[in-house]
């Protein structure tokens, strides 16, 4: 059984995920560990049917090898029947600060990418900027080192990564078209582990403080080339550059719990891959949230009843090139204002409100009522 | 290890399937709970090839947060490459005869919806009308209750769920076709939880009853009206209403059990849904079958073998609307004849002979034999 | 946790594959056994870019009914988003050396396709000869029986099984097309379990000798017939007739080892075959492959650093009959040089280098760069 104290609703200095629960050892000491976590959605937009959908439902299987070496995996059931093998890689210890790892990993960027079990978050879907701005779930190939100064109260983590593959081929020189640009940025280049080509290398990193009661801060880098097919890989505009930073910031005081992220992302020679691949990729990506929650139930009882209020800003097309004009949709705001109830440790039901707005002169707003199970165990 | 009374093919008094098992608490009392059932099959129609087929392969996973909250999930693998998560719910146990429960659940209705364990049931395959009549695995997404007075004999399940989907639509307003009708009746119309849309509510319910010696017996329903695209729902024939009730009785009485069930599901708008669709769906669907085994080894013995017969009669145009003619293949008549060959608890060889029949006019038989192995863990 | 002596890369006396360690019951005694392996690659071909790939993830599932039944099943996810149950059988032991088995089970045939977990051999890529010539991995749907005779050193297995697919038909009683043929063989008849037909019994057989210190020597057979179409079977050239011979040998002494199989399928009715459905199959398929490695660190460490160089020369072109004349390219010859570094038991980080030439006249050499993660638990 777990642990509430390791859910980031909660304390986020003791945070843990999924993968980092079965790493420190506190399950399982030796031997296969199970594990998983899932959502079940109701989606209803406006002047539209409801949605219901077992959005995801993921099994994970660790296990240790001796003191030094550990695998984990994840495997992911989407919508019912779809899968995905989400995270597998190997780590070993060196020592308690260095653990060398490799394999398909999540990269560190905000809050979400790393910590999306459903319990560690308010709101029945994940906030939208988490979609479009950093492209979770983001994982790809790599290796690397993470380790944590407990004296320092420091958690680092640094990777070689396969980045996103921008571009299409026909395989014999002729660029076909592109992968990313548009409402959902960087998202259509993900490779995800799957056959994925690489001729750029990508450096990504985080740092984590814990040393202030209840407080986490995060700050996230990535700094890369996407990747292009070998036959059109000296064609310019057939990759762009990409350097994103974030900050996110966790906090818990008794009843009341807070986190925001900002998320800035910039991009290099979008202009010749615009016209390489008629994409409208922007030249900058940016994004904030910011979330208040509050337990309107008393601390002692182990349920609890968390209300909260989510404000997000984030924009696709925060910067453009060239005589690309920024597509005003692409700068969205977003609320949602809900309620996360636990009844157990592990397992969650959850309601909210969204109201979604954006920079067109006249648009107006869609709303849409959301409710959901999630579980982690 | 599973305890070999819980198995239905010997007293139905304590039968469970693999969820009610992890539910119980009588396998792991607290952790995560891995389990499974399978089916790996030889079917060989009359001038035909055999096929020879791992028809399914489901795993089970349970967690048990506290006392009271509990998950299941059901990942199957279906003809070697397909995958479907087939049960996903939560449950919350208010009282000991009130479990609050939602997700993904089997709709509650016959035998063999419900208990499909492969040790559970005689005959390689499922009967046949729990294929046409029963949509068999047929789950949806829900919301309900389920609990058991055990002073009384009985359990209940009453659910709202989400239902078929009829129709389809080109998004801007024109039905291209529906999903349901012909042999297999409300089949096609499943939509499994996956990106299930939701314009109507369906309500299903059951009553056990264990109270005699040896005797369940089971009445099911189920009440509501099938989904359409938001753009076509208020469109006449878009959707069509459905009422079924369902019969079933098991019995075991020393080396000799029987079965049997009845279910008739009527449903209204169904000339103006196949005007509308192109269909041929019926308005009424009925079938039943019968069942006696015997035990042919000594009652000492841990292994059984049990010789069976089973007669089943179904037709999905019971009746037809409108200019719709009943299509004589669908009234069907099947013997099936074998035996059930079990190993150990849980592991089950099976051999049977199919004789299948319509009433088409100078239709001849078409014969099938079936081989197979099932097991429950 | 595993023990190292039954890694083939060591005392291949002791030698066991993953269904083999929980059939052995050194894992669990009782109850469910989740075990898995994995393989995550990096294959860079020379003037390519590279491929990344969690090239499969398989997680194993065992029972054990009773002390005389068990069932075993593989849940293979290849490339992160495609899966296979690769292996689900059902083992009733009646007596010691006489284990009766049914269900898909692995074809015993060379080394690698019983035994592939990434541990148990070196290079980050199987043999290619294991792909071309032994169809790996290579599984159907079959009944037989395997034993082991400790006294005379001796392990037996025997199974009839479902074979190969050899060709297409349009249901109509003509033939569209050829599955076997070419570069890879066999491969493309595979039927992998999958609602697969079955017209032809085949026999597959295989005899492991272990008596000598650090060393183990198998024969392997197969004979039988392709399957087709029930339309078609009875035109000229729907199958073809199929005999496979296999030796292979593994040896240890301290820190050196040493394996190598040869292999040679001769097939008949080919001119039948390839006039019948276009293809351009060989009517012999042969290959072999000798293998040395040497452990660099001392025997005493847990670790072990093994360099290792491994040479193949096979042919899908064999021989050919009629009038299709062979093709150089398929007669290939390929060098392998590299290093397997077990960090633990049970995980492996790998590198090699391969040269890979054909009898192509002028033809030039492709050299490939390979690393790799394994594991298996």
């Amino acid at each position: 059984a777990q642990n509430s104290r390791q859910d980031s609703i909660n304390n986020p200095n003791y945070q843990v995920n999924t993968a980092q629960r079965i790493l420190n050892g506190n399950i399982n000491t030796k031997g296969v560990t199970v594990g998983g976590y899932g959502e079940i959605t109701y989606n209803r937009k406006e002047n539209n049917n409801a949605e219901l959908d077992v959005q995801r439902l993921v099994l994970l299987f660790g296990y240790k090898f001796d003191d030094r070496t550990q695998f984990i995996t994840e495997v992911e059931f989407e919508h019912v029947k779809e899968v995905f093998v989400e995270q597998a890689f190997l780590q070993y210890s060196v020592s308690d600060n260095v653990n060398l790892r490799a394999g398909l990993m999540l990269v560190p960027m905000g809050i979400i990418n790393e910590y999306h079990e459903p319990t560690t978050f308010n709101g029945v879907e994940r906030p939208s900027m988490d979609g479009s701005i950093i492209p979770t779930t983001w994982r790809e190939i790599g290796v690397g080192v993470s380790g944590r100064y407990n004296e320092a109260s420091l958690r680092y983590q640094a990777y070689l990564f396969n980045g996103f593959v921008s571009t299409t081929s026909d395989g014999n020189g002729n660029i076909t078209g592109g992968n990313i640009g548009g409402s959902s940025g960087l998202r259509g280049g993900r490779q995800k582990g799957a056959k994925s080509t690489m001729n750029n290398i990508n450096f990504s990193g985080k740092l984590d403080y814990y040393g202030l009661p209840g407080l986490r801060l995060g700050l996230s880098g990535y700094f890369g080339r996407t990747q292009s097919p070998a036959d059109v890989e000296n064609i310019d505009g057939a990759d762009v550059g990409l350097s994103m930073i974030g900050l996110d910031a966790r906090y818990a005081y008794q009843r009341f719990t807070a986190r925001g992220q900002f998320i800035k992302g910039n991009l290099s020679d979008t202009e010749d891959y615009n016209t390489a691949t008629g994409s409208n990729l922007g030249s900058a990506l940016q994004g904030y949230y910011l979330e208040a929650a509050y337990n309107l139930l008393p601390q002692r009882k182990k349920q609890q009843l968390f209300g909260f209020v989510r404000y997000e800003d984030f924009n696709t097309h925060a910067s453009v090139e060239g005589n690309l004009t920024k597509d005003l949709s692409y700068d969205r705001q977003e609320w949602t204002l809900g309620l996360s109830y636990k009844i157990a440790p592990g397992a969650v039901v959850k309601g909210d409100y969204q109201i979604k707005n954006n920079q067109v002169v006249g648009g107006s707003s869609v709303n849409q009522l959301n409710l959901g199970l999630g579980v982690w165990f």
